[in-house]
């Protein structure tokens, strides 16, 4: 998620704007920029934007040269989404007049139709962004309502998808325009002016006392005072929150950890990650692509190479290309691959899934492959990073800067995207009709609301376990077909954060070794929910059952016979088999968390771990 | 390995001889069989053959009908290793003229040359085994020697190959001959007569003072003395050991526990799974193939289905096919493949991996997988059981019986097995030249050499690093490509006999999460072979000697660096990499069998386990 903040009031402006950046400046960053307004000895007032690729330092030293007179701008941190990290891609983005600057956060879905439509009528465009957009129709719009707010109600109509934003106007001094549909914004009075950002420790420093701005709400900012109005520009009284956390909890959006908090953007992390994704001819767009469909259509074997969780989606991904495209898919750890010279023709597609997309094994075995004549795409979650230059195509996941050590966001994001590519090629190889991809696609969106209820109702149930395993001195977590991938994934998660030595097996593995370790007492968690394989996996821990095991389900809603087994059942909706994944492995990263919060551990910094491995 | 008793004395032959067979039971039958010499009215004396496939108990009721005069005999229990389990297949095998039957164990490595030789000169064959011959040669040279003992010697001179044998003759009653090369024979003499047997536990009932034969001796019994003689049929005086073990230790072969044994018992696999595979011309010769090699040419793709221990079998071999033969192999937990409609042409070979032959999954596997139209090529133990049965061609382990339920002895003929196929398919693709295999079968032998080096000098090292571990509660093996395979082995079976919670990783994966579960003194066993891959596996173990891991190292001899990481050191004799998972595996299985001892678990019967899974 990129960094929006505003003021006007009496202070200067860039102190209180580098100071919100710089708290905003943990989730991430790749550029940052600010819009100033700046009124000339004439009178005239003009905006000033200054924009530096890198970390808000950068912005600073480039701001000591400012003036101190501004009282008037907004500034943003950008996490790439849409766009390469550039000058020209940082926000703010103005009009061609340059009177208008806009910061925006979300994905404006329309926006290629949108500019094509601008760049017909005259506008010129100098980034590569969705959000430029924004400020070509708030210039037009303002043409016709010559107030700022009525002009941004009027833009806002035009665009379909996710926005926060605010807007500056050199015609209408010391006015901040906000609006927001699907993309936080809180709104602050402090003693010296008028706040906004999206996120309240931006904030924090000036007002605990903050609105939090609905979809479809906008607000109009001025040193004297905020006015709240509706879509149909109708005066609102807005709710005042008192906000009493400190600067850490602040950090963390009022979660306890950050591993939560990412747990819990994970509905956003499946919408973000799919917009755009299905053109409404039922193709899948897929713009990063990189590689033509007659390419695709060559592809005879299919090798996903990544390291630790990523290899994991992998394992999903296997499933779903190999169903659905029928394509050969191979798993690798990518430290296994490049060491082992691996059977690679032109026809060879590999995968390379790096959430930093600079995991030293993973691109030294994407070097390996392009060398071999292999054809790579990369799914990573940061625009530009080495897996992206270095790939033909590029899925990005849009999980956003992930601060927890432990990835579960871009975990999901990585599935998601796997899951994009494992349609296109059922597609591609004409397994898959458009009416399938359609359908699959439908679902797989669904998810991001099915995730979202197993979240608002299993914590309880989730803690329940968590406290049954938290004290076991070692655990299995078992599964068939997806299922044993789900495993794989959910005792990784509780091992890295709780310490707890989990390991995961294929059901049916169980009775040729695995099986001695269960005594009484000893946790076995189990992917259960309905599939083709469901009575096999039950029938497996019945045996363990039988022994004394203590059995955790992850069942789908409605099975009450598996009560009978299980100690503890949680459950997650009735979901197609192939994104199972998506939603199963939710709940075992909350049992993971949960655990490791029982057991003392700091769970977004466990012990010997680092976020982004680039050495080998 | 079969069973041999004979007896001759004055009391009652088949009684002696069947409750010798009967001790001998415990290690696997398919068949037994006593010849008896019976002495008509008229005084001349016949051989009666009586031979039933199955139990000893089926033996018996057969013997019931016959009365029990006869003071004279010999008498086997087969387990097939050469043609199928059958009535003609059954010992004792009988010359043309009736007069002489012989009971033997070991393979005779010249024996179709033999039989082609001995068709010719008119001699009439009535069983598929290797054995026959021996009694067609003793034919031949009684025909000269007119002296039992003499015949048998001047047959063992044609022979190449392993035997410890017994014979009797019609024309020289109460007179048992018998010889050995490479293949346990003990004799004793008791109050009643004179016994011979291929294991002590046959004995034991009667004499407790024994002569173990060695290699290039051969002794008469009769009944009133036995004589020992030479190659050269000099008279000789053997050293007689007294035996003070219990019928449980005799079972056992002195050691304590079968699983030792066993473990004890792998350079005779290596080396009976070889015997006869290499055709003079220096291409590979198993006999048992069921394809043609223009069949196997067209092999794109093959999966390796198995499960537990076999499936790390199968993970050996993956690096071997892609390596020598460059053909994609994946391998496969035959419980995952059965349910997740694997991708399958015609072109596909399945190579199925299953000790009893009778794995539910793995044959499930195999059903599935020829409807689809796949070759399917077994590896397994037992002659005749259904993954033999229903597979185009098989390999047989040659690792008989094995009784403790942790598999040791026939993962090491799998994996032979398995190199032997590897090195085929490498052959017909073309990848690799005569001389290559030559030179690769040389070297494959020589790690029988290798794990019997292993077996004499580093028990005091195993015992040491088993002491390190034994009370840890849980613990990660890591190693790469080869050592990754090992890996997964050593801590399946450390899982299976001790219960203590072991898990493997391919090193290169341990940054990517698992390295959270180290503190101080975690026991961390690494497979650190020299291979291209040794300075990253040992980058990777010094990672976790900083967390204040427990090193134990599996390294090649002479490598004195690894002392500086690791606690423990087991060493291995330079090994090609190819052939490290031969040797590496047996210090690991050392390990677990101590650690389980130490820590008090029944190593033969570890809980929960069966030896063979017939259900699903």
């Amino acid at each position: 998620m990129c960094g929006i903040v505003g003021y006007t009031g009496t202070d200067t402006a860039k102190d209180i704007l580098l100071a919100g950046l710089k708290r905003l400046e943990y989730r991430g960053y790749d550029s940052a920029g600010v819009a100033l307004e700046r009124t000339d000895p004439a009178g005239e007032t003009h905006l000033d934007v200054i924009r530096r690729v890198g970390k808000v330092a950068g912005l600073e030293s480039e701001l000591e040269h400012v003036d101190d007179e501004s009282t008037c701008g907004i500034g943003h941190t950008r996490w790439a989404t849409h766009g390469r990290p550039s000058v020209a891609n940082a926000h703010p983005h103005a009009c061609c007049g340059g009177n208008i600057a806009v910061v925006h956060n979300g994905i404006i879905e329309n926006f290629a139709e949108l500019r094509d439509e601008l760049t017909a009528r005259g506008h010129v465009f100098g980034s590569e962004t969705d959000t430029e957009v924004l400020a070509h129709l708030v210039e037009e719009a303002y043409a016709q309502t010559h107030e700022l707010v009525a002009a941004v109600r009027k833009a806002c109509e035009c665009v379909v998808g996710a926005y926060g934003l605010a807007a500056v106007c050199a015609d209408e001094p010391g006015v901040i325009a906000v609006a927001r549909k699907d993309s936080p914004i809180v709104i602050g009075r402090g003693e010296h002016g008028s706040y906004v950002a999206s996120d309240i420790i931006a904030l924090i420093d000036a007002t605990r006392d903050v609105v939090v701005l609905e979809d479809g709400q906008f607000a109009r900012l001025a040193p004297e005072g905020i006015t709240y109005t509706d879509a149909q520009g109708e005066l609102i009284e807005p709710e005042v929150t008192h906000i009493d956390w400190d600067i850490d909890m602040a950090e963390k959006g009022g979660y306890p950890d950050f591993m939560l908090k990412e747990i819990c953007e994970q509905p956003r992390v499946v919408r973000d990650t799919l917009v755009g994704r299905l053109a409404p001819s039922g193709e899948l767009d897929i713009d990063e692509l990189g590689l033509t469909f007659e390419e695709l259509d060559l592809i005879d074997r299919v090798y996903v190479i990544a390291c630790g969780t990523s290899y994991h989606a992998g394992l999903v991904a296997k499933n779903l290309i190999e169903g659905w495209a029928r394509i050969p898919c191979e798993v690798e750890a990518a430290s296994e691959f490049r060491y082992r010279n691996p059977i690679i023709t032109p026809s060879t597609l590999v995968v390379a899934v790096s959430q930093s997309g600079e995991t030293a094994d993973t691109l030294a075995a994407i070097r390996d492959a392009r060398i071999k004549g292999a054809k790579v795409f990369g799914i990573t979650n940061v625009v530009g990073s080495p897996v992206a230059r270095e790939s033909d195509g590029v899925i990005y996941t849009k999980a956003n800067k992930e601060i927890a050590v432990a990835s579960t966001k871009s975990f999901i994001g990585q599935i998601v995207s796997l899951t994009l590519l494992a349609m296109l090629l059922g597609q591609v190889k004409g397994k898959l009709t458009t009416g399938q991809v359609r359908m699959l696609f439908r679902e797989l969106g669904d998810t991001a609301a099915q995730i979202q209820y197993i979240l608002d109702s299993q914590r309880e149930a989730v803690h329940e376990a968590a406290l049954a395993c938290k004290d076991a001195p070692s655990a299995l977590f078992v599964g068939r077909g997806m299922g044993a991938a789900i495993s794989y994934e959910g005792a990784l998660k509780l091992k890295e954060v709780s310490y707890l030595h989990a390991e995961a097996y294929a059901a049916g593995e169980m009775k040729h070794g695995p099986i001695a370790l269960i005594d009484p007492g000893f946790p076995v968690i189990a992917v259960t929910t309905k599939s083709p394989v469901y009575d096999k996996v039950v029938s497996n821990l019945k045996e363990c059952e039988a022994r004394g095991a203590k059995i955790i389900a992850l069942a789908t809603e409605g099975d009450e016979d598996i009560k009978q087994i299980a100690d503890h059942v949680i459950y997650i909706p009735p979901v197609r088999d192939a994104f199972s994944a998506i939603t199963a492995s939710v709940p075992l990263q909350l049992l993971a968390r949960d655990v490791a919060v029982m057991r003392g551990c700091d769970v977004d910094q466990p012990r010997n771990l680092a976020k982004s491995v680039t050495v080998e």
